[in-house]
């Protein structure tokens, strides 16, 4: 889901204007010397060593939604296409429940014309919590997602369910095009969950050290 | 095929009303000290721990189908898309015998309305059980898969196919529409199969304890 | 490209008339003490065990075809979608030159009517080596594919690429539908090749006993 | 991305003339007793064993291409099919900004006619490289890809996201056809990258030896 790149972010539980992240590294590879924190602003506060370029993707988020406490931004490979259409992502099952909120896609054009498509700045930071509004996921135009949550388990879960939804959903429009039936708003409200099982089996198959 | 949810159960073979299941756990993490005794209604009778919320899918066909020794229920991916249309699954080869009984699909409004997907009561239970009748499989729409056998390794075998079919035929599909020659019903009754062979060689690439 | 299924022989090197195949046993399993020598007729003359129900398969391609000193036989999953249709499998690369040849399709209804699909007799056997005729490769229409060729080495990497053929020419067509440019004939015959590098990668991912 | 063939090479860091290349060995077999340095006419000038019959590919890229110091040469299987096809690649997210040069495909037919569509001679080394010309990447029709790049973390890395940007191309098209938004030309330059962290993240999963 990650690859060499992407990141994954937590609000310091003990500080609210305060998050996580690893110095730029691979995801694969961060240990807990690796972890800074940074304001609001994106500013490092301790720990050292390159940020992540795109931390204002994180910082902005925190600072717009007090209900969001762990971020992940990735290049989940199936829904680049997605990303890249104006077709709708839509919840094909109850694991992908939060997709029935809406995925926006951010289109980096319209706050900064042509970019290398990073978010490199506070102000392509707003706008892309802007644009991610109060859902769980957005879209990036040519780049990939972030997904919000309460917590680091649910923003894990739902970033592996909003990319395996992608795969299922193009599957299901090739079968039956527009008759495809999705969740009802009303049965992905209810269907809301919290993915602690599926926590469990993906610690399970870490590599020991 | 069952990533950190689905479950897995089999009938006590000396007490035909009663089955065996694991405490909700992801089935790779599952061990012996898991398993907890269930009786038809669903209720526990020996083991502990918290149950999987769905548990009246097991009690349920075991108690409508005095044939079927073992239950497997799935959110295999692949067959997500098909649940959430009307076409049809058709068997594309012999390892997918079973297929060719048809393999009906669960819609959940029809019994309960809006819900959140689950099978969270003995009468969900029923009519999921009426949905798959005598046969092998039955899709649950936006949600996942039910197979139900004769024996342990026969559903698991089951299960396995049931998703590879699903791909394969989307494939097939894809390349000739409506032209794709399926098993016949007579091919299909003919090559019904243990998979014995099956059995041993996964057995043999579970991770060592 | 085997699962718990299909199975690979040689002719005997130093009797042609005889051939060497496992016992009935998933591949992967297979070892020295399970290999069964059999005369072209298919029958047992040393090593025990019960043997594959279709080894018909073997016995009867090594009667018709002196050139022949090694087939596999497999259930290869992206050849089933083109073994169900009439359109026909074509060389998209170098790698797989030899479906330049064509690859038939057996019909088993052609010969034995409703069946289980399995090569169970001789008869089917040389009905199924006649479609094969002199070719690489043919497809069973609901079952799977076999593959024969003058060494191990040959067969073991044309199983694999027409399996990999069969997914990228599903690609190219939905791509470009009949305007992919194949291989032409005088390409593909020239593009014959031994595969010895293949063969040497194949061998240093097994697992270490 | 490599299987048992394709090849890499750096330029001598220390005498631009010269290139380092593996004796013909399966990538994954690859030691550092088994390179290869060769003349810009691809004859060999130290080391021993079999070259690549396709040595010719990285002589003559280098020989015309100053500002190339590493190549890739693969049968990258998701590019197969564009090779085989008018359809042009196109850059859909910011990890293949270099798509975004125009991937030409080398049709060996208008420089050979019939051949086994390998690069045996300086001749074909030639046209392929034309055909390249200052590009990164080029398909091969019928063969693979050559992907060419200022250093070898750069060309690994470029090899990689040409044969996921195919996969995920595709994807996009069966979505939206032609409405599919692409990297413009000003957003690829501005992508440019050096996938330095990836090269970090692949090393950490080799096998330890």
């Amino acid at each position: 889901m990650l690859d060499g790149y992407g990141h994954v972010s937590v609000r310091n539980p003990s500080n609210a204007n305060r998050y996580l992240l690893a110095r730029a590294k691979a995801p694969a590879l961060v240990t807990a010397a690796d972890i800074v924190e940074y304001d609001l602003d994106s500013a490092p506060v301790s720990g050292s060593g390159t940020g992540y370029i795109e931390r204002f993707i994180h910082g902005e988020i925190y600072r717009r939604r007090a209900d969001v406490n762990a971020i992940v931004h990735c290049h989940c490979p199936d829904v680049i296409p997605f990303a890249a259409t104006s077709v709708a992502m839509r919840p094909l099952y109850h694991m992908a429940f939060f997709v029935a909120q809406g995925v926006p896609v951010f289109e980096i054009r319209q706050t900064a014309g042509m970019t290398d498509m990073l978010i490199r700045t506070p102000a392509l930071g707003k706008a892309l919590a802007a644009t991610l509004d109060n859902k769980t996921a957005a879209l990036m135009r040519g780049h990939g997602a972030v997904i919000a949550a309460a917590s680091l388990h649910l923003v894990v879960a739902e970033a592996y369910y909003l990319n395996l939804n992608a795969r299922l959903q193009l599957q299901a429009m090739q079968l039956a095009g527009d008759k495809v039936v999705y969740l009802d708003a009303e049965e992905a409200k209810q269907a809301t969950q919290d993915y602690e099982r599926s926590w469990e089996n993906w610690k399970s198959r870490l590599p020991r050290p």
